[in-house]
């Protein structure tokens, strides 16, 4: 494991141009934070992309040499390029690991792989949150206790309209009354993906060293086992196959329209 | 269960119109032979749809009067329109079931929902095949006996790109060497969907009995148990949540770029 | 499904005998309650047995007339005899389902089929206990809201140190803080198993009619769908295979031990 | 990973003391051979353990200090005493990892983790099985290609009766007609377990390089994230809870056995 881990972390970056409060709280934007807690874990390698910079920032030369791909998205989900969509959602089916962060559950890359509509329940009350380890031994929950504490987040309720995840590693609690599947995994192709829920635009989540320690792990979790284009091929048989006429015993069934094959 | 299940047949039906040797075999289509497999079954009302007709026959008022939806394309997957790909997806993620069969693997709407290339092998020597039951117990392999077997089909090896199966019911021996999963259950949003290998249009698949019972199985247990609309509601809280200050204690971490909120 | 489904509720049924706050709640035993719940609702015969009857009520002809089995048991699990034990995991193998209940997380029948520990954390204060529904259209949570609120309950919290369940219909949130996954579905052998959390002897759950509701429905979904005997046979091939010499070529190999086969 | 992972190899032994074939394939003993293959990957202090040791040579001590056990038995399942069994699956549950081979299937240890009978079909006509890696970036197939042959081997078929794997790596094809899910990874406690089949005590499998390779892959898979004793504890509130009356509606209800509390 001495290679380091090429993380590309992307961000939308709008709220943090269009609103004091997120600006406040994120001043150089959200995926810097991200970055610099990635980098601070030691054994990765970071850059990072937003929506407005050309292919958003994810060309395939980018593409191509990241490991693991993090997104946060939310007001301009609808502004990312289909084509782009298409290259990521294709890399990720070759191997590259996917985190999907927060607000993100509605991006297009986490629907077109998810296959279902990510829809759920929100709040936005500051609320108090408690991750709950559900599965210790897991590698993405390395290192923590028993749970994770925020004080004040965006609630997100159950039902999560997901795919059932091949790991749950973590379930929150809210404090207004509602639990959601707040860490998940899943295998899509060669690529693993995993959401993970907090991280709002307007508290300083991706501050908490906790949940640095999250996506760290998550990051190592996430990346590439194999890199492999998808292919469909024509394939010759291993054993032999004597030569045949084709059973036509059934096409003279009861189910009416019988052919007949001379 | 005394209400009839409604099942609509989906053909791309162009083999049939443009090869002789498919025509002999389906002289009224494919559609024809799974429509009365089912029919002969009891307990369905069976519509068909095909290709070429107008929104190729899955209008929205179609799609609301059917329980399970049934789907074979192969030479013309690309003609199939975008929009009605998304009617049909989305109908599935409210609760309709879908069966998708054989060369639908690579059909946009099984893509769609899985998110994966669904990619495999294939050959086409006329082989034998057998297809093993791994959950007699399962619906879907009601009245079946250990196996199945095809005299003659064409070959689907793995690796099949797919997500993992919630529910994995058959997996196929070929005569030439290969495996393959072919008999696969997930759920997706309020939906059950089911591939099922078997079904080449040169080989009389679909009149084989046990293959109808397999179709008639699966459309029973894809029937909708919930008919739900999708949605992502802004919600109440349950209990009490006291007004707050914001805790931005983590803005101050070490990870550099400190807000400073007023 | 017009022949009933035949459920055999079983009760340790020493709390009633012992404490006099829980003979209140369930003078006749916590299975006379569940009984008519189940009878209520229609559609099924329904037996009781208690650890205290020879056999604990479990003989090879109550099992042999058993579609489904509920179990409660608490502060006497040591007491139910091993042998007991094993025919009724023979009989989950086989088939019949089984529904755990509350405290049975750690009866020696739900961890032998567990294979692990069945721990969890718990207190006991009245606090209020919400129930998501996470899958909606689940059998088990046929016409449910999107939850079920528990004015009273005993608290259940993460880690549960079960196998991932197959499927996951419930996630409980607790007053004081905790997340549970309360409602449970395996596949094991022939037989499906649901563990369902909700339960106290001191509190009136099995009362409540959307409980009820519940049970009902589970035991529907856990009723056999086949029951077969577990065997291991020997068996003659398919295809031919030619006589051969045993290919010895690894077991000269760079390991060492090198045999020399004549 | 620069620390070496301890692996116990155990074998029950008794095969090769008892049959000449044995003996000359595996004369110092199959656990000898798979030892040094471990060994020979690098990365690995091994020790191995048989039945007739003291304890199995499954000391306290020897699993205190062993990362990963794996599992060799056939003739002699009934002879592991249930005390050693269960200090086995404690262990496991605490966060060791297992790996069990071939006969290992019907192992009093693996049977206790799965909760099934574990049963499946057999013949032993030294027929050819392709073992087809069905997850290529699972870390079990790293270095792998599409398959791995076997020119003479045991052949075992499906129904394999276990609980549906969490990840299935490999399935065989069989020359005789049969398939069979031959590498199942299942998470149980902390602990990782592997079932991998092949392996006859007749056939030189442990010499060939690519099962060697495999068995390397699993013991790294299987390495504990953590080891944790398992415990149930009481535990306080994290939130207020109010003093409170229990609600007894529901012990009034319609069920008809209503209790009164004063």
């Amino acid at each position: 494991m001495s290679k380091p881990i090429r993380v590309t972390v992307w961000n939308e970056g709008r709220h943090e141009k269009t609103n004091a409060t997120v600006r406040k709280v994120y001043p150089l934007g959200m995926h810097t934070v991200i970055a610099k807690g990635l980098e601070a874990a030691g054994g990765f390698t970071v850059r990072t992309a937003t929506l407005d910079e050309p292919e958003h920032g994810l060309t395939e030369a980018v593409l191509d040499q990241t490991d693991v791909l993090t997104w946060w998205g939310h007001m301009a989900h609808a502004d990312v390029q289909d084509a782009i969509v298409q290259r990521v959602q294709k890399r990720v089916l070759e191997g590259m690991g996917l985190i999907v962060l927060h607000s993100g559950h509605f991006s297009k890359i986490f629907r077109a792989l998810m296959g279902t509509n990510c829809s759920l329940k929100w709040r936005e009350v500051a609320e108090k949150e408690r991750l709950w380890v559900i599965e210790p031994s897991h590698p993405i929950a390395e290192g923590l206790g028993e749970y994770v504490e925020l004080p004040n987040t965006e609630m997100y309720g159950e039902r999560f309209d997901i795919p059932t995840p091949d790991e749950l590693v973590f379930i929150s609690w809210f404090e207004g009354g509602e639990v959601f599947r707040s860490g998940c995994c899943w295998r899509r192709g060669h690529g693993r993906v995993f959401y993970f829920r907090p991280g709002h635009e307007t508290y300083p989540i991706y501050y908490n060293p906790e949940i640095q320690r999250i996506l760290a792990n998550a990051a190592r979790w996430a990346t590439p086992r194999l890199i492999k284009a998808d292919n469909c091929p024509n394939t010759k048989a291993f054993e032999a196959i004597p030569p045949r006429t084709v059973d036509m015993t059934f096409s003279t069934g009861s189910c009416g329209s019988a052919p007949v094959v001379s």
